[in-house]
């Protein structure tokens, strides 16, 4: 095959003395893989203990399953929203359209500022509800799977609404897209 | 919120001489919600315990981690793949390009021709590699996580490869697409 190899450090297969695996190391190979995987956007909002709105943007939502209805994202448990997803028993998803990409942007910027404005309100469960998606979904949290730092989250779809229609929007080489033409 | 809501079928919640929750069985709403979610796409490979390839098309890869190098993809325990995955300790994931349409529409159909062509060769450690596409990573197999019928599996990237650039490719309202405008 044409084209660069990714040169993984794998230090730690010749050199018993380290602890840790070397392949971790090797950053851009493995972030300049995924950046040509195009990816939708979404975001995920909780509740805190103490009631209080949290959420981030995620381009790891999948389904898992539709019997019954599944869902997975993954984030790391050093986010600012890792203690209320591991206390919680609920999530609200938000699968945003083109109209969404501020909301987008902002629940990916500073936390102590992702819910200033009117872009929500409370929603099911008194949860934080962006306004104006094209669909939402009610999860419980049925698995919570730490992976090193990190974890992934399994939901079970409970609830939901399907707002107006809308071009969807990706995440891809690290900006907002709408889709294009048939490939 | 305007449009309309998910009506899932709550029957369980009030009727408990139902064994299962009857939320599984409103699937066009959970189906038309993530519908509206872009994806991109890549295809998985790996071998059969007798060494005969096998592989699918996923629209579930998301990445999990940088530090170590990890990623998740989604499947269903009844697909033709899973008996493979379930055994095998390495899988190869490509991130597919608008080069690669062919390629992601013939690993999703009849499990039995998949292979046929010259679309791979044998790759590292003999697992099937795609041809020509913008990135492979071969992933070990860390973690393989049930849910009902259902897995999630965690794999940490140990080798890979960039090929020629390329337009990304998605999967959106069920059609292939290249990504578009800024949103």
């Amino acid at each position: 095959m044409p084209g660069c190899r990714i040169e993984l450090d794998r230090t730690m297969e010749h050199d018993n003395a380290e602890p840790e695996p070397r392949i971790v190391d090797d950053l851009s190979a493995f972030k300049l893989a995924f950046r040509r995987l195009a990816a939708g956007v979404s975001v995920v909002t909780a509740l805190t203990p103490d009631g209080r709105p949290v959420g981030f943007t995620a381009t790891s939502l999948a389904s898992l399953a539709a019997v019954p209805p599944l869902a997975t994202f993954n984030m790391a448990r050093s986010a600012s929203t890792w203690p209320a997803i591991e206390q919680t028993d609920h999530v609200i998803i938000h699968i945003l359209g083109a109209r969404n990409r501020a909301v987008g942007a902002q629940l990916a910027g500073d936390h102590d500022h992702r819910f200033d404005g009117d872009h929500w309100a409370p929603g099911p469960l008194g949860l934080p509800l962006i306004r104006e998606v094209p669909a939402w979904m009610l999860g419980r949290i049925v698995g919570r799977y730490p992976v090193y730092d990190n974890a992934v989250i399994v939901v079970q779809i409970e609830d939901g609404g399907l707002g107006e229609p809308d071009e969807a929007i990706l995440y891809h080489e690290r900006v907002f897209l709408r889709p294009g033409d048939p490939a």
